[in-house]
């Protein structure tokens, strides 16, 4: 055997002596490391925030606060984690599809049955959060330009579906008057708040590009998002039934989940190509998709979409939470102004979201837990703060990493008092047994 | 309104003007197209597949070859799908996913029970495929030293255990005495597959970095891959039970699917560390993982760890056979030495397998069935040739794109020869209803 070895060594290629130290590592072996680590803090931080009665999400974002800052404690900064292309896209995707899981809980016909109340509670508690907002942005960042303060009244505009939803649910309240106000509202919210930020991005982005910025250009921009939006919808509607009808004569398996991830994919895709944000893409095919689209393969004995995805949004989602809060920067609050900052932002969502009382027709109705079910801003708001992030004009990001922070900080605020506050006000009309 | 916006126009920053055409576009916008296209040429490639008898498998990398060579038919190349690192980070931890779901599908008990005909089998069915493999490399490759050699050998051994299973149920001859000993071996063969993958990669590299080659060395990686094997799956065994139970106390949501995941993702990253493929790492960690662990959750009215990792496979598996796909170059058949060599390495895997027959002990059993169930080639040959593809000795690939796409070939015939070969030689036995 030595022999033959031997042998081999001479056989071996002359150049494969300059190789040197080439070692042999898989170019994924830093991102799964990367994912590990993140999963694990992820349950673990969600964990936490259950057992203090706080939703999950709360608690991913406190630990990526944590792993972010272990600088702080002498601990490895964590780069390879933060700064990886990988990770960031597998966050984004994460996004995409929570924001397509979080559509195929609403049909179109729902957003369409839940009335006046719902859609004047939603759009009251647009305006005032984005108007408090930006006015927050305007007294306390006078020299920060317009492009900031509109940003920041975004960033205050949507309720998060997903939190308000769960807190409703773990209240068990969910079938409530109220809770389908709040909900309907969220879902009306949640299209008013991706239009707002569709028309502030495209306003900070032609402005930037073309020094005619006027108000046509505005309403160019709403008009494409609503284009978009009502096109995408109706287009949908009529092509997404014969699509999964013609799916579901497919012989391979996955066929439903393939199918209504590509959906996803495409309408995402075609969202950016429209210069709309790809997570606006996303919603809108997820909503456009009912439950009677699963119908055939359900009858094959097969999971239906909703099903599917969710162990791909809860395997993905979490390194989206995770990872922005690790771009939250501890040492930004060493800054007064940005504390200052943060609690003047906090106080504008919360009180923005009181006027959505007002919206509230018909009588005996909890007024007050509405505006406190609106109040969580979850991942909506960090997704326009991160996109903020991002967005860069003239070389410099919209917002600076101590405004994000003080952003992140008010996301915090709201999801954590959310869930005391309302159980508190509904507490108060709690039904006798 | 107008004035409004003039007014906003003003506190624009400066710097804005200077920003020239920045355009607003997501990064994963193009990310997400490649998915959509993917996903959907995989589902169509797999239908066909099926209905002409074949495993979708073999309909993926076939819409694959399709989607890498539309230049040929003058049409686009979509170098954005095969040129991008996130999709292909997508399908290499596709592939990892799928590995790690293989290995739940065994335990380590039933790898243990399954007895010494599985085992003579297997290791048969290494040696014989490596033997000839290697010899084709020598008797039609002489000038290309001994690394492609091996590595010709190493991809004929493993016998693709999704494949495989999927033929057997296909025919519904899955708890058949043939079909035990043909699934036990294929199991084996597995880890033994990887063992040689370990050994030839080690062997590689070792040589290209240390001039000092010699058998010692190729011991110790013997030892290394051996001693992370039995290692990993003794700590894994004595570690997971605990850590499982401690998890199943969190109180977030998903955390049997996030620690699944970390535990697979640690596995592979703990497998790259010291030097072995990421995939080993995967396929370990689920092997030693059990439903016992999903016990608690399940209790909770959750779904088992196979059932949540199912639709994650299920997405990122195809990117991996897809992509596979493209990197074939069809223009290569046009050198008639390159079609030589797919043919011989062809018969070298069919041939090698069926001197599995001699492994199986008994009387009465179908020894044709047993070798003819071995032949498929699927994920772990593309694998293998992958590597051989990306790894670089001298700064040069072991394996060159010709000669990846003559063992895609014998990949693909082998894949698609044994459904229809076994359906016959099992139906010669067939018992009289």
């Amino acid at each position: 055997m030595k022999s033959l070895a031997f042998a081999l060594c001479l056989l071996l290629p002359l150049p494969a002596f300059a190789a040197g130290t080439s070692s042999h590592h898989d170019p994924i072996a830093s991102l799964v490391l990367a994912l590990a680590i993140i999963l694990i803090a992820a349950k673990l931080g969600g964990d936490l925030a259950v057992r203090i009665g706080q939703p999950a999400v709360l608690g991913e974002l406190v630990a990526g606060v944590f792993l972010g800052n272990l600088t702080l404690v002498g601990l490895p900064a964590l780069a390879f984690i933060r700064e990886s292309p990988l990770v960031d896209s597998l966050a984004r995707l994460g996004v995409l599809v929570l924001l397509f899981e979080i559509g195929l809980e609403s049909t179109v016909k729902q957003m369409l049955s839940v009335g006046l109340s719902a859609f004047l509670v939603a759009t009251l508690g647009v305006i005032a959060p984005f108007v408090l907002g930006a006015g927050v942005g305007l007294w306390l960042l006078p020299e920060q330009g317009w492009a900031v303060h509109v940003f920041l009244g975004a960033t205050l505009c949507a309720t998060s579906v997903g939190i308000t939803a769960r807190v409703l649910k773990d209240l068990g309240r969910s079938q409530s008057q109220e809770a389908r106000i709040i909900l309907g509202a969220a879902v009306i919210d949640d299209v008013l708040g991706l239009v707002v930020l569709a028309v502030v991005t495209g306003a900070v982005v032609s402005a930037s590009s073309a020094p005619s910025f006027a108000m046509s250009s505005v309403l160019v921009i709403l008009a494409k998002a609503a284009a978009f939006l009502v096109g995408s919808l109706v287009l949908g509607m009529l092509v997404s039934r014969p699509l999964f009808a013609l799916a579901a004569r497919l012989q391979a398996r996955q066929v439903l989940l393939a199918v209504g991830l590509a959906f996803c994919f495409f309408f995402a895709w075609l969202a950016d190509a429209l210069g709309l944000a790809p997570i606006v893409g996303a919603f809108a095919a997820g909503l456009v998709l009912e439950e009677a689209h699963d119908r055939e393969f359900v009858a094959k004995g097969e999971q239906t979409l909703a099903e599917l995805i969710r162990p791909i949004s809860g395997f993905l989602a979490p390194i989206f939470f995770v990872l922005m809060g690790m771009t939250t920067d501890l040492r930004s609050f060493a800054q007064p102004s940005i504390l200052v900052l943060a609690l003047a932002l906090t106080a504008a969502a919360i009180l923005g979201k009181q006027v959505c009382g007002l919206g509230v027709l018909g009588k005996g109705l909890d007024r007050l837990s509405v505006g406190v079910g609106m109040i969580p801003r979850g991942e909506v708001g960090l997704i326009f703060a991160n996109i903020g992030l991002t967005l860069m004009v003239a070389g410099v990001p919209v917002l600076s990493r101590s405004t994000y922070s003080a952003i992140v900080v008010m996301v915090i605020v709201t999801t954590l008092v959310t869930p005391p506050v309302l159980k508190f006000t509904l507490g108060r009309r709690r039904p006798a047994r």
